[in-house]
């Protein structure tokens, strides 16, 4: 299992270090060193000395930063990608993913389309996800075994669900997933992930931010996606979403919502006041024809805002890099002004952004002495990351994650020279694709 | 020169075939046979029968497509990748790139960048590019040793100009040009590329569409691409551009439009009527913060729109897999509406939509027996491509340019298992950083 190797330590040697530490310039020709699963010093590369160790990863013509982090993704959903899209959405939801997801998941496919969602996640530069759905053992194990660190979530929905037959023992499921994951590992958090207010009740809701309160864990929910939603919430509630949910006592600082395209500038305000934390997902907004979350004006509230891919079904892959770039670029175009969201701003989204998302700001999120050494390495000897002028322009604007060359999680070297340490991709790919071919009828191919 | 090898028949074997012929549904375990230039034979693959060949190329776990067309690029612009991002519209041109474009551009830098731009090119499935910029001939020996087609056009504007001091002749700069060059090669065609109807004069309009007619040649202008160069050509025509540009004379089946963001509704059927190609550039109009086409409008009305990447100071890569996620994702989010232009209908923009936009639709833009062999073959045994259900949302949604595993152009195989077969990669990066480091004075790095 790749997180339970001998630590050692490692050097890296020579790179543009983007430590995303606030203030800090680029550090060029840098060093890192890592002890067990810390960072330990960062440095000038220094060829008169170097310390003792087992390892040195030499970085020249690479950018050193700080693993990116995905606020919002439901891993198994690597199962569906690309299964059916450019459908009107609730034909797409009731006539695809709602009767494949109750089909086909089964703790098997979870586990294994997890774990293809990691080498994807990883060999794209992200080291740790928060992700929420059901069958969450086995996400749990998957992300585990990858060494990915991650917020697993156990989905709760007021119905029929995939390992959750009984609604009335949602929560039961949840907390007793909670009980079995929560000193497991250092880097696994489990969690309970609410689907959303409409298909949720507000019983369901307050339990489950009780729950998530007594084990001092964050807790997820889909917010105000689509326009309808918001509609629906109404008729229902006589309020918007944001104050609904303030009205239950939900909306605290351990509080992630996804999406968040729908507000208005009260809601806005509401949640900064109340310092919920916001997972932007602006591609599958975009490709579900959803809408365009007010994201500048959520940073400009100091909103905490990650950038999450959602799920393969509605994206559909799972790399952050293009992420980045649709989320400046879409910020930019919204409001047809091109210095919204500068390439540092969406990096620091995806990174220490992302680890206040989750609260471990203090562990991760930005390359310094004393935290995890949560690290990934870009190459730039390529001829779409020529010249260099920028690190920051060219990681956001001018990089895929197909750049990566290098990821550190833990102090763990889990991906080199593109390839995987201790996971066996291959594997992985086959058995998904074996798993797909045995059970989803393919759509016509148009 | 990757143009000029011999040509040897080749036969493409395995792999899901997209034809992008109308109508045509995905072949699999297809053949594709090439002889010479053109591509003699489409079939299901047969083991019992084999054409005799010197060169098989195995696309088992791929995906065989059309090369991709870009039809908005200014290739040596690689040279400014990330110079200056970020920055207000005005800033960014008047401040950072005209300046830069009169001090650094050269016939050397420019050749070295579009060099550069074509390793890029290819590496990410473009086999044909409609350029326009400075030092054109520069980027025709460029794009022609790269064994690229394309439509390479001398700029015209009415100021002074990179390599055109004197503006008074940027027309019989631009007319020499064409004179040079379209007896040159089948695979470049020249062209002139007026800058846009605000900086240049119904007089340089009207005289480079004469020229382009009497040359039969496709013109380039950009057109519409901000709402302030909207509101300036209103003041000083008293007219929308459009109608300007119609009342001109300009509007014929050779103009290929860039950009076309501010459209009325009767702009946008004038053009229909007019049969006016349009080159739709998303990301760039993301990035600077100008506006958002209304694509999905002018394909209803038969529109003939390609998609184009624009430059790299304005994007910053030249990879049209990303462009044609954003331009279906774009139009998904604008419109509402996730029906809207869906994945085929953007591989075909493309594909045989920049086909028509350069006049080649009879020549390329689909793989059918006769067409020349411009073929792209797309890795999908990597977990991003995993499971596959439907090629074209994977191409569309999962894939990026970096999943391109070989390209063949006019029966050449340029690149072959993610190298080059003729041009040395490494050293025209090297190259181009040489020269960037020598004349370009780096932005201080925030």
């Amino acid at each position: 299992m790749g997180g339970n190797k001998k630590n050692c330590t490692i050097v890296i040697e020579g790179g543009t270090l983007l430590s995303m530490v606030d203030g800090e310039e680029p550090l060029h020709d840098a060093r890192v060193v890592i002890s067990g699963d810390r960072i330990t010093e960062v440095s000038v590369s220094d060829n008169n000395f170097l310390p003792e160790t087992n390892e040195i990863i030499s970085a020249t013509d690479t950018i050193i930063l700080p693993g990116l982090i995905n606020t919002h993704c439901h891993s198994p959903m690597t199962l569906f990608r690309g299964m059916a899209d450019d459908l009107p959405l609730k034909t797409w939801l009731y006539d695809h993913i709602f009767p494949a997801e109750a089909k086909y998941l089964n703790p098997d496919t979870v586990y294994w389309a997890s774990l293809l969602a990691c080498v994807e996640m990883i060999a794209s530069g992200t080291t740790t996800c928060i992700d929420g759905y059901f069958f969450a053992d086995e996400i749990v194990k998957a992300l585990h075994k990858a060494g990915m660190r991650a917020l697993v979530a156990q989905g709760v929905i007021d119905f029929p669900a995939p390992g959750v037959p009984d609604p009335k023992k949602n929560l039961d499921v949840a907390s007793a997933f909670l009980g079995r994951w929560i000193h497991f590992s250092d880097r696994i958090i489990p969690g309970i992930f609410c689907h959303s207010p409409l298909t949720c009740s507000d019983k369901t809701l307050l339990k489950a931010q009780e729950i998530s309160t007594r084990f001092n864990l964050p807790l997820q929910t889909h917010l105000s996606e689509t326009d309808e939603e918001v509609t629906e919430i109404k008729q229902k509630t006589s309020m918007r979403p944001v104050f609904y949910l303030d009205e239950l006592g939900l909306l605290k600082s351990n509080l992630i919502a996804a999406h968040a395209v729908y507000l208005t500038e009260e809601e806005i305000d509401l949640l900064a006041k109340r310092e919920v934390n916001i997972a932007h997902c602006p591609e599958s907004n975009m490709k579900l024809g959803s809408g365009i979350a007010a994201v500048a004006q959520m940073l400009e509230k100091d909103i905490t805002v990650g950038i999450g891919t959602d799920g393969c079904a509605s994206n559909n892959n799972l790399d952050l890099f293009l992420e980045m770039d649709t989320t400046a670029k879409l910020a930019k175009v919204t409001n047809l002004d091109p210095t919204i969201i500068d390439a540092r701003a969406v990096l620091a989204m995806a990174t220490i952004g992302g680890a206040k998302v989750i609260g471990l700001e203090n562990g991760i999120g930005t390359i310094e002495p004393g935290k995890k050494a949560d690290i990934i390495i870009v190459d730039t000897h390529s001829p779409h990351m020529t010249p260099m002028y920028n690190p920051y322009s060219q990681l956001v604007y001018s990089a895929t994650g197909g750049d990566v060359r290098d990821v550190i999680i833990n102090g763990n070297i889990v991906y080199r020279d593109r390839g995987f340490t201790d996971l066996d991709s291959a594997e992985i790919m086959d058995e998904v694709t074996r798993l797909c071919r045995h059970v989803i009828v393919r759509p016509a191919l148009a």
